[in-house]
This record gives C-alpha cells, structure tokens and sequence, in this order.
C-alpha cells in the first residue's frame, strides 16, 4: 500500500495519456481533476493487487463517451459517484474498493473522485493496460465476468442501471444511453471479488503510468534523453516522424472516429503514415503498409515537447513522433485478439503479429 | 368491477385502434396477443376508478417505440413482466394494478399481459384517452407526477431502470434505449397511489374503446349505420374522403414520421388533404388549411370495411374516411395544451382550435 499524492496523480495522468493509446480523454482535464481532488480530500490509498483480500467487493468506476465530447462538456465531478451508488442499490451492498478501466488521461482518474470522496483504495491495476474504445474489450470479460449489472450517471444526476448477460450488448446499450446523455458519462460496473481482480486483471497499470508521466515531467528539461528512457521503460519502437497533413474526424454513435494522415520528415521524408482510430488509435500504416495494429498500442509525442497527443487534440500542422508499444500479454492469446484484435474493429484482412517484430 | 373476456378484449383492441389516433401500435397484433392471453391465464379484472383505494400501488405498463417497428418485431410476450420486475426491484415492493398508458392496438393490450400471468386488476382509465408519441405527454406528468422510476426491458430479458427529475428527460433516455434494444420495447412507469390514479387519470377508456370495438363488430354486417354510431358514440366530425395518393414515412430516431397525401371523393372530389405523423397523426390539412390537430384526435377508417387505419398500414390506394374526434377534457388547458398542443409538436405557426369548432 502506497499512498497518491498530488505529484504522483499528476504524473499518472499525463503518463496515462501514452498507454491511452490516443484515447482515454483528455490529459490536462485528468490532471485538474486530480489536482482538485487531492487537494480536497487528501492522498489516495493505493494496493498492490497481492494485497487485496480474496472476498474484497470491487467496481470498476469509468468514464463512457467520444473523448472529443469531453474536451467541451467537462465532467462536473459527481457522476462517478452518482453512478457508483446507482450499482450499488441495484446490489444492496457497498464496494469496499475501486478498479480503473484503462490507463487514459481522463479514465485513470475517474476512479480516483469516488475514491477520495469515500476514503476508499484504488488497486494498481486496470482491464487493459492501455485504452480500448467499448465496454467489452477488458480482460475481465476475456475471463468471463459479466460487466452487469452497471450504474449509469450523468452530470444532472440521472441515472440508469442496466442488467444483460452479454457484454457487448451492454455495451450497446451503455453507448446508447451516452449519446441520449450527451456523449459522456459515467459507469460502475465489473462487480468482481478481489479474487478475480488478482486473477483477471492487468497489474501495475498505475504504477507504470507514474513511472512515464515522472519521465514526461523530467522531459521538460532533458527531453531527448527522456524520449530514450520512455521508449526503453515501455519497450517502444518509433514508427515515424511527420507533419500532420490532414485530420478527418466524425463524433458519432458515441465515439470519435476518423483517420489523421502525415508526411514525414528526419529519416522518415518522403514517406506518408496514416494512424485510423475509433477513440484510440487502432491502425498505423507507413506508406500503405500496416507496422503497428491494436492490441498494440500506438502513441504520439509532440516533437518539441515529448507532450503525448490524444486523438482529439491531432490536428493540421502538429508535428510528431509515433510510437508503438507491446500490449499486456494478455491481449495476445487467441481469446484476447478474439475480443481486441484487428478483426474486432474490422480490419479482416490485416493479420495480428505483434509490433516489435513487423 | 367486471371481467374481461375474450370478446371483451378482442373489442377493446379493435376500437382502441380508433383511440388511438393512427398510432398506439397494430390492432391486429393486439387483438391476438388479447386473444391468447385471456385463453391462457382467464378472464381479467377491471376496476372502474372510484373502485379503487387510495392507498393501492399502481403501475403504469407501457410499450415504447416505432409501430413500423412492431409489425415485424412481433413482442415476446414476457417484456412487459420484465419491465415491471425491474420496477419493482428498484422500489422493493410489488404493485397492486396496473394502468395503460393510453390507447392503441397494441398499448391498451401490454397491460393485460402482466395483468393476466399476475391476476393483478386492471383501470378503467389511461394518461391520455387516446395515443401521443411521448412519454411526457400524459396527464399524469400535467399533473406533476413523475414517470421515474423506470423499469425498462426488451425481448432478450434486457433490463434498464431509468432514474430522472424530468419526464421530458425521461422521455429522451427512454427513446435512446428503445433504439438500442431494436425500436420497441416495454416499461413500467409512473408509479402512483390509487388516490393519485382517480385524480389524474382520463377515466373509462377501456370502456370506451370497447363500445367503439363493439360498434366496429357490428360493422361487419351494417357498415353505414355503425358508422353513423361510431360518430356519435366518439362526437366525432368527417374531415374528408379519399384515396391515399402518397406516404411519406421514415422510422428514424425510436419514431415512426411522416405525412399521407389524399385525394378526395364524394363530396371531398377536387380537394386535396394532407395527414402528417410522428406515430400519431398530429395535423390534418384540407386544401392547405388545418382542420383538425392535436391533441384532439384524427382517425381514418377503410370506406368498404370500416377497418380504423393506423399510420404504418396506411398506403397508396388506400380508400379512407378521416375524422376529428374531440379530446379529453383535460388537454384543453392551457397546462394540457402546452404539453401536447400544435407547439409541442412544432407546429409554432397554428392555433389550436377544438375539431368541432373549426
């Protein structure tokens, strides 16, 4: 057990903005966020999963929406709670701690609110070790949990529980409701046993995304040496160096979806690059050839600042350096490309294989 | 109270397709659904209002969604139990009877399906004494009560509970579920006390429709004196005669829209008519002038057969007489009007003027 200060939940969301792999949500509002939250209530307990007791009652607490929505329609702050309690007077009991999703600036976080307002732990853990855009894509329900039932909230206090026995429909459903309450809100849902969040869960994603946010920070002084040592930490290969040329970008059905285009430059002129996502970046093509496709993460880096760039914020004349990333392993075997391989998201024809070795 | 039987409830799906104003969903699929259920579980108990005490639990037991919709996705059967077990779950106690939500083929029917497998009493009353499209637009909600919370269910045994301060509200999160789970589904809602039942409900119109429906049977053998009956029984006024000319129609967003061209004959030969829809038929024109809007009711009948023609049957070459049937009292307050008069649907420019007067 640790416990999170301001200076450690800075860094996490400014790290996670990197594992987000272009998604999550946006980096500076999770920082604000969880800046105010800290400063309010005070450091954050923070367990190792090895320390969880088995018969421990756990939720995972996530922000659901088109990370594009969330720039402008900023969380006010309650609806992780809202949602929280919506869960638990479907169950008729409290959660003795919480989970994050996924590493995203703004996902990383969304834990932390119901966290710090009831005391609670948050585990050092998440469902992905990155971002993925849908409800399903978490390696609990690779492991077979049900997301069900789930507590939905927004910021003017509605709220929604939705029971279903199949994951991906309750992600349509959730996505349904996101849109019917404008494109952002809240969930709590994966009620597990702290024995299936030991045995279910990517481990150390909190930590990891301190370690790179701590990285990003001393790049604000040291920014080439902290370009090697984040690539080494997340075991990275450079994709590309480029111009963005062109950003095409459609908020719709939930999610933002579209395809940003770049020409190169330093050792990487002449050539194009384009990066597809549908909130996070999925597939990365150097000159028409894929080199990088999810499960594997795909990062931008602003050149000049090593600032991570999320998909939202992509835009004509951004000038960055492209990074590809090994997934957990988890998301390697044939159950987790199942859930999250090229296939998942429609590319049929783009075989897995993973990014260090194309 | 008295019993409803087959006949009984095959007349109240025939006439409440009248009620309904061209929407409230296909009474043909209602009369069978009436049919197999009162040959399945027995004849159903109706409880005129003032029969019903103040302290009852009353629920109202709801379809939501497009018509279109309904006649190819033909209901289960068990949503509407669903629906009200998520209810009830979510208040911790059962109800005691149940209400329509008004009338329509299939609306005035949904009830007596939880009410039959139950043996749980029916009202002789509903919250609008005809159809609307929107969930807000009953007089329960003029009244100040609130639809929330909401047990909603689908087909598959998919639940959500809907909580909201606002009907309006409630009405938006209600349409983005009912197309996520396939453009119809079932809710249970607007629980109330018997008290506030007597109060705000329009009462008798499930006696209503069954004299209609009744008259309707009579039809088959004395067309033109039953239609004379009809349109005394309901005051009702003939707007036109004619074959339909054109529908244009779209199911988009959880509704069916649109608008009929007709072409008149008889006495109507050399005049045109327009009927536009969102589920209901909301504005009827003559040569370009309103005759009739809502909330009083507009409804078409096949001139061989006398068959009410609901909007999603409605085609070219269809031969129809349209009429104006007044509303119920209550929606001609300035408090009813504001919830369903021409403004509500967007109709800014057109006063409303009672059918009979115009």
């Amino acid at each position: 057990m640790r416990k999170l200060g301001v200076q450690a939940v800075e860094d996490i969301a400014r790290g996670a903005a990197v594992l987000a792999s272009g998604g999550g949500g946006d980096p500076y509002l999770g920082m604000v966020v969880a800046r105010q939250t800290v400063e309010e209530f005070g450091a954050i307990e923070l367990l190792e999963l090895d320390e969880v007791p088995d018969d421990a009652r756990i939720a995972v607490s996530m922000g659901l929406g088109a990370p594009t929505v969330l720039v402008e329609k900023v969380p006010r702050g309650t609806e992780p709670e809202f949602a929280l309690e919506a869960l638990e007077d479907a169950c008729g009991y409290r959660f003795d701690m919480l989970l994050p999703s996924e590493a995203g600036g703004w996902n990383s976080l969304h834990p932390m609110l119901p966290a710090a307002r009831r005391g609670l732990p948050l585990l050092d853990g998440d469902g992905m070790g990155r971002a993925f855009p849908e409800l399903q894509m978490v390696t609990w329900s690779v492991f077979g949990q049900s997301a069900s039932p789930i507590g939905v909230a927004d910021e003017r206090g509605n709220k929604m529980l939705i029971e279903t026995d199949d994951n991906k429909r309750a992600e349509d459903l959730c996505r349904g409701a996101t849109v019917m309450m404008g494109g952002n809100i809240s969930l709590a849902c994966y009620g597990m046993t702290g024995a299936q969040a030991k045995a279910n869960s990517v481990a150390g994603t909190y930590t990891l995304c301190e370690e790179v946010g701590a990285l990003l920070r001393y790049a604000r002084t040291n920014r080439v040496d902290a370009y090697d040592k984040i690539m080494e930490c997340l075991g990275a290969v450079e994709l590309f160096r480029g111009k963005v040329q062109d950003v095409e970008r459609r908020t719709t059905g939930g999610f933002a979806r579209g395809v940003a285009a770049l020409e190169g430059f330093d050792a990487y002129r002449g050539s194009s690059f384009t990066m597809e996502f549908q909130n996070e970046f999925l597939m990365a093509k150097r000159d028409g050839a894929p080199v990088c496709t999810a499960p594997d993460l795909i990062a931008a880096f602003d050149v000049e600042t090593l600032t991570p760039i999320t998909g939202e914020a992509l835009k004509y004349g951004c000038r960055v350096m492209i990074v590809g990333i090994p997934c957990a392993p988890q998301w390697r075997t044939p159950e987790g490309l199942a859930v999250v391989g090229p296939q998942a998201f429609g590319y049929g024809d783009v075989p897995y294989i993973p990014v260090e070795q194309r």
